[in-house]
């Protein structure tokens, strides 16, 4: 027969890399037993185990009870105690503990081996009678609930009928005698439920309580979570028996936890409290106010000097803080736990780099231990948590939208953005209130603190201005009801009038009634996360531009290390008020200038084959055309939109001296510059109804009527991008005839210029063709009137399914591919992000249809095979062209990472979203490196 | 030395299937010339040798023109003429010859052979002077132009001036004296431009023709052709030279064209004219009246009697009809030309028939002789040919829209649909003019002979319906502007005002004021093509369904041949005057039952959870939550919709007698039931403004209310499908209840009934998963309460990019895909075609940036590869699951070839394009069958 297989391993036997055969609690406590450090003695059933109970069915494999049997006999050993003795009764934990931690959702039993006859023997040994009786009935409880599924709310009426007897009507308020009733209708509440006596005999306790774990693995609690965080149902669950040790035996007792460094600052000291005389779960219920750490050290100097030791002998052995916990049982030191401490993204930055200098660890793993969120952390202010949580108790709390914009931000609420405007600059803060923003409002956005918006989703106007600017924004907050005429907005009931305070947390949605003091935090402060993200850059495979529209946005991601612009958009441009009345006019002419020129392009085609008398005509007849009035102004308008673009990009090449800058032609459908329909027909309907201004009401008809001509059902999927380009004549031409001025002016100033033009919504080769072709033309023209020739390239952006599906042809043209992530996430999806998060995108992601918002984290299945098929596609015709990301998902970490999977040559985010992206870049580098 | 390389071929050693070495005509003049037919001898200059000859930057090859010299000579003993020769001169025609014919592309020089010298041999030969000269003025002129490239007018300048000096002033009134001097001008014209004399050296001018032949094949003209008819550049073109003959040389002469049967009907006959001592243009140029073929066997009874035996062995050596040009130069019948006759669709159906009677050709290439487009024709009324014509000579042609739904229809304008309704029901054919239509304008649409729209494109809301109604729609018609309060449009100042007749030509998409006579087709009495859909259906092997909405259209659906119904629409349903009411009620309150239901379900939740008196708790808030008002006059709502459903499906089951009926679940939007935005405004502001009805305010004020909230941005890409389905309560529910019951109690009563339910919109597999297993739940349980079981399947669209890049995933839940390509493309493109038609696409198509509407014609880079991948995906993890097409593609022959080519199963199209699909599908079979 074959040797018979190893189901039960002592801790001695164990180690921290045995993992998934003993959990992970298992592992660590094996860990430190073989490290010598003073672990109540016990043993892990193996996962195995678990596999094999649930194969045959809830049996035991053959062997494991018996291999159970010799562990506890070593257990008896090492205590010097016995299981079931009366007179030195051993009792243990029975412990569930899997591969990853599941806080809370499998099943533990204490004091497994009392019964009325070790009963007495404990409360001997303790001279404690009540501790013994306290600590039965927790076991009967327990026992009950765990094992033989008794509603705890049975177990606890009993109980509450007792503390009602009492004065106090606390549990520490109990007499022995109370006690010894509650066992005993304990008892029989047990006997009642299940039909048997509660068993008195330990092993059989040992032995349930441990088919209770193997079983708490199949629990619905435990199943929902393993399906929501995607954890195999095949791991198992280890089982931990260890001799219980108690804090609470006297003065010489005590309990504790501690982190071997300061987790909220990273300082390097050990951090912690402990009560004397007590239970673990005391120090957190906050019955008794814990005391510090190092005050152990006046009052247990012995066990102090040994805990200080042993914390420090975790920290080099694990290479990272500590958070242990233990008991000091009459005077003696047990440690019980010790895991990976949590921190906040300060101490995590400070803890990395200092171990780092110490020696600890290396750069590669400090660029590990912080998370790209912490980064994101330490560049927004934060609420003061103290603030916060009162500000949660006093019932100030409203409402919950979306985290569109992280950071958090107090201010009056004012209704509109002219208002807010004239606010702000009377020096109050902010916080613009609106059911949606649109380009109208970045006046109030910029003079605002931050922004809070009833409808759209994280790439609304407001999400993704705000993001731009850095500003807090709550968007899409459904659960708010605003009033513009009436100024306010209401939640269930409460009215928030303008200039009431209201205070807006955009890392996590909140809002909240009054002010909340923040905590600001700048760049340059964040010295060790700078050193950090230095070693990042080593790392990083991905290059990591930013989006910047402005001079001072390119300046600070650069700042922020960005290595250029991945794009520049440039109808924010047409938005600035001087510029508004000239778009305005060039839109309402372009119709006719349309035609007009269709016109002449037909004559002069019929020109080329035409002579004589009829080549006269038609001369004359283009002469006339070109008379046109609306025509000739329409390029006017053109002419005076060129200088103020110029100047835009003046000032963006002289920030990015040196680096490559994408400069993305027009890109939104054209009427949205023009008045807004529903308006119009307010007001064309009101003219009306009063008929006092006649003229007025034609104006307005007028353009009510181009509005509904130019109108789009979906303007997303209607005439835009370089459709726009293609169909408004001089448009995107005065757009490159500005790019080149602009360019070839600086690159004489001695500026290092790397102008890149990107085309944008390209579907079909031809029309990047037709582009491409006509405005390379004009950039030449341009450089040779300028008299300098300026390093550039033509690209497009990548964001139809079918520029996708086609990049190959595409790359034929285009030197450069640039994903918008955005749009392509949208029609690859069939969803309009501006309709979808409030209306069903949200409630898809709370109901697990969706496993993310799709335009948080990029969608690897759909969208991420489409850039994949373009990579391969794109590098095929054109090897090694250059290709990135600009869409919102570029400074997301799950993104990035597959960014860098897919072979991309940058991403690129805005600016505050560099210094995460360039560790989060670092990271799936390292992580690919790794294997993982 | 290898043997020289043949670049000649003398007509006699070529054959039909020479096509890509000697061109289609020398190809077909050998083939002639072989079967013995009297043809003028000659020679062709092969494609090779003009590739050659441009790879040696214009030269000819190498031996090219000896090989020339010496096919002269046997032409000169064949005719006993020779060239250059003053007494007995041979004249040459020197023609080009593609490998496909390229109309007027390429050149082409007569009577090259002429000078002072032989025209004197021809004048005495033909004793006729003035016909030498005539010629010889030609040649120069021809020559001049073609050869030469001066100016055509510079030599029409000239004729003119000495026409105008003539009585007639036409070309035949000249005098032998004055041809005389033109040709003394043209020569003098010749030299100045040229500044060399006019060749006189026979052998010269032939070689400079050839060599302006070849030139000819990269004229801007051919390349232009060739780009956009997709025809390579590397083709070349063959060279005819072949001996003149003329029917101009008196009354024993004659010229002529036939068709081997009557191109307009089939019948088996004749017919042509021919004119006595004409030359082939005039009979073309309506000088002189022809005369009826028949009438030749009066006038050259043996010649007439060679005519009809070579006409006869032609059309059995080609197997098809032919259309062949002729010459009798005294008294012999030369045959210049033969070739495929073409034919109207009436024609095509029968001499296709009728040959395979005949046992000229087989059933295979009958299906093939005719088009789909034919079929078309054979399926709609169309206007009769000459009143269209002489439509058109008078003005009353008002301007073109897209052809939107195929057919004529005359009647008089009408606005609006009611008025519509009424002018019908008065007896009169009225045509709807709208500016789009909407579902609300369906009853006058019904009432209407035809739908003209302003705006919308080929899937627009007017073009679907037309489509489905088969009546003739001409849509995004954007030259007219229509006033709706004046009742009246206006093109370019004309004015249509209500009542006035106008004509629409769906086919071609023409606008006419005034009537024009329809000639009216019927199905059944199309005997000849229902005889050879028969055979077509032998061939195809994808099936041809049908998409049909209600019980009348299955039933003419299936008259046409369908096999199943691809695509059954529910909504049409809840438009119905009679339901809209209990809908709008249902889409109001949709908002607060949501609400309510996730309260409840999220209790139910806790319920499970809970016990004692918190249960206690939980279950009476549930119970008070049931009460709730909206609620359930929601769910009351949805139960008065249920048995109209049912009654729906019934008859199409019926209808559908052991075929499968496909039956979409709700699609659109649900604000499409509500009132429009713009409309509620327009009442809102004007009741604001007269302020007389606070009442009436307050209600449209809400119901404003309601619909902004419900607004979106795209509605295409928001809250529809399946996600309708999803967050709406029971809708879903409700239409498989009504489906099952249907099918239930049509099942009891003997029908064979086979429904598969769609749910449409499916990005992620999680949404057909949430939908098919509470779906599914209804089915059985709806089986279950009427007692029997049916024949059921649940499957989905795939219509959105991501649901075709995770086909495998999705084919885990669906039993069926079926393609809804409008949207797919819509998405894929990126393109609204709500939008886009009018407002770039059409444009696009124009200026060559598509090759084609990518709504009407399927886009096989774009959109086909995502079908493709589905296809080989879905069937992946699905082993031959049913896959077929359900949008409006699946009627266009292009689009049917390429169904055929990647596998699916079956097209599903309107009732009306079925018998065109039958026999594109039959067609895409046998070419794939062919290697083609």
């Amino acid at each position: 027969m074959a040797k018979e297989k190893k189901w039960v391993y002592l801790f001695s036997e164990g180690n921290r890399d045995m993992r998934n055969l003993l959990g992970g609690k298992g592992a660590n406590v094996a860990e430190m037993t073989n490290a010598g450090l003073p672990v109540p003695p016990g043993f892990t059933i193996t996962t195995e185990a678990c596999n094999e109970y649930f194969r045959l069915d809830g049996k035991f494999p053959e062997g494991m009870w018996e291999q159970v049997l010799a562990a506890l006999k070593v257990v008896e050993q090492q205590t010097g105690k016995k299981f079931g003795d009366p007179e030195n009764p051993l009792l243990v934990s029975v412990r569930s503990g899997a591969r990853v931690s599941m806080p809370g959702m499998m099943d533990t039993v204490l004091n497994v081996g009392l019964n009325e006859d070790t009963l007495q023997g404990i409360a001997k040994l303790t001279n404690n009678e009540r501790f013994a009786y306290d600590a039965y009935r927790r076991l009967i409880q327990m026992f009950g609930k765990i094992v033989k599924e008794i509603e705890a709310e049975k177990f606890e009426h009993i109980l509450h009928t007792y503390k009602e007897k009492t004065e106090g009507k606390k549990d520490t308020d109990l007499t022995v005698d109370l006690l010894k009733d509650i066992v005993q209708d304990f008892k029989a509440l047990y006997k009642e439920e299940i039909g048997e006596d509660f068993p008195t005999e330990p092993l059989k306790q040992l032995r349930q309580a441990a088919e209770a774990v193997f079983d708490s693995w199949f629990g619905k609690r435990a199943v929902d979570y393993r399906n929501f965080h995607k954890i195999s149902h095949d791991w198992g669950t280890a089982i931990n028996v260890q001799t219980m040790v108690y804090g609470n035996m006297g003065f010489d007792s005590a309990t504790g936890v501690a982190f071997t460094r300061n987790p909220a600052t990273g300082e390097k000291k050990l951090y912690g409290e402990y009560l004397l005389n007590a239970q673990g779960e005391d120090v957190v219920a906050g019955v008794r106010t814990p005391v510090k750490i190092a005050h152990l050290g006046d009052e247990m100097p012995e066990v102090f000097e040994q805990f200080v030791k042993i914390t420090k002998m975790l920290e080099e052995h694990y290479r990272d803080v500590q958070d242990v916990e233990f008991t000091v049982e009459r005077g003696k030191l047990w440690m019980l736990q010790t895991r990976t401490g949590k921190r906040t993204a300060k101490a995590a930055a400070t803890i990395a780099v200092d171990m780092v200098h110490e020696g600890l660890i290396s750069k590669e793993e400090a660029v590990m231990r912080v998370t790209p969120e912490q980064v994101d952390q330490l560049l927004h202010p934060i609420f003061d948590p103290e603030a916060k949580a009162k500000a949660h108790e006093s019932g100030s709390y409203l409402a919950k939208g979306l985290n569109a914009s992280p950071g958090a931000a107090t201010g009056v609420a004012v209704f509109d953005a002219t208002r807010a405007e004239e606010v702000a600059e009377g020096g109050q803060d902010v916080i613009l209130v609106r059911p949606e923003t649109s380009p109208d409002d970045v006046h109030g956005m910029l003079a605002a603190q931050g922004i809070l918006t009833q409808h759209g989703g994280a790439t609304s106007h407001a999400a993704v201005v705000a993001r731009g600017l850095n500003k807090p924004c709550v968007a899409g907050c459904e659960a708010l009801s605003i009033d513009l005429d009436a100024r306010q907005l209401t939640v269930q009931g409460q009215v928030v009038k303008e200039g009431n305070d209201i205070s807006i947390d955009g890392t996590t949605g909140e809002v909240f009634v009054g002010q909340i003091p923040t905590v600001e935090v700048m760049y340059r402060e964040q010295t060790e996360m700078i050193e950090l993200l230095g070693w990042a850059d080593k790392f990083r495979r991905l290059g990591v531009w930013t989006n910047a529209d402005y001079p001072r946005d390119a300046a600070r991601a650069r700042e922020f290390g960005a290595e250029g612009i991945g794009l520049c958009r440039t109808e924010h441009m047409f938005f600035e008020e001087d510029r508004r009345p000239t778009v305005v006019r060039m839109v309402l002419l372009s119709k006719e200038t349309n035609n007009v020129e269709d016109r002449i392009q037909r004559l002069e085609a019929d020109l080329e084959k035409a002579s004589g008398k009829k080549a006269d005509e038609i001369r004359a007849e283009i002469a006339e055309l070109k008379k046109n009035e609306a025509r000739n102004e329409y390029f006017a308008a053109m002419d005076e939109l060129l200088p103020f673009q110029r100047e835009d990009f003046e000032g963006i090449f002289e920030a990015m001296d040196g680096l490559p800058v994408i400069i993305r032609l027009i890109d939104p459908p054209m009427h949205e510059f023009l008045p807004s329909r529903e308006e119009l027909i307010r007001e064309v309907t009101e003219l009306r109804c009063q008929g006092d201004d006649p003229k007025l009401l034609e104006e307005k008809e007028k353009m009510l009527r181009t509005v509904e001509a130019m109108d789009e059902v979906n303007p997303m999927l209607g005439l835009r991008g370089c459709r726009a380009g293609i169909m408004y004549r001089g448009l995107t031409a005065m757009q490159v005839r500005a790019i080149f001025q602009a360019a070839c002016r600086m690159a004489q100033k001695g500026v290092d210029v790397h102008p890149e033009v990107m085309i944008p919504l390209v579907s079909h080769v031809n029309e990047m063709k037709n582009e491409k072709v006509a405005l390379e033309k004009v950039a030449k023209q341009v450089m040779e009137e300028e008299g300098i020739e300026v390093d550039y390239k033509f690209g497009t952006m990548i964001e139809v399914p079918r520029a996708a599906l086609t990049a190959d042809q595409i790359a034929e043209l285009a030197q450069f591919f640039s994903f918008g992530t955005n749009d392509l996430t949208q029609m690859t999806y069939g969803i309009s992000r501006d309709d979808a998060e409030g209306k069903f995108l949200l409630a898809y992601v709370d109901k697990k249809i969706l496993p993310s918002n799709p335009f948080q984290v990029l969608d690897r299945e759909g969208v991420g095979k489409l850039m994949k098929t373009t990579v391969e596609l794109g590098r095929k015709t054109r090897p090694g062209m250059s290709i990135g990301i600009c869409g919102e998902h570029g400074g997301e970490p799950s993104s990035i990472e597959f960014c860098h999977m897919i072979g991309l040559d940058y991403v690129s985010c805005s600016p505050y979203r560099v210094p995460i992206a360039r560790l989060a870049a670092a990271q799936a580098a390292i992580r690919e490196k790794q294997g993982k």
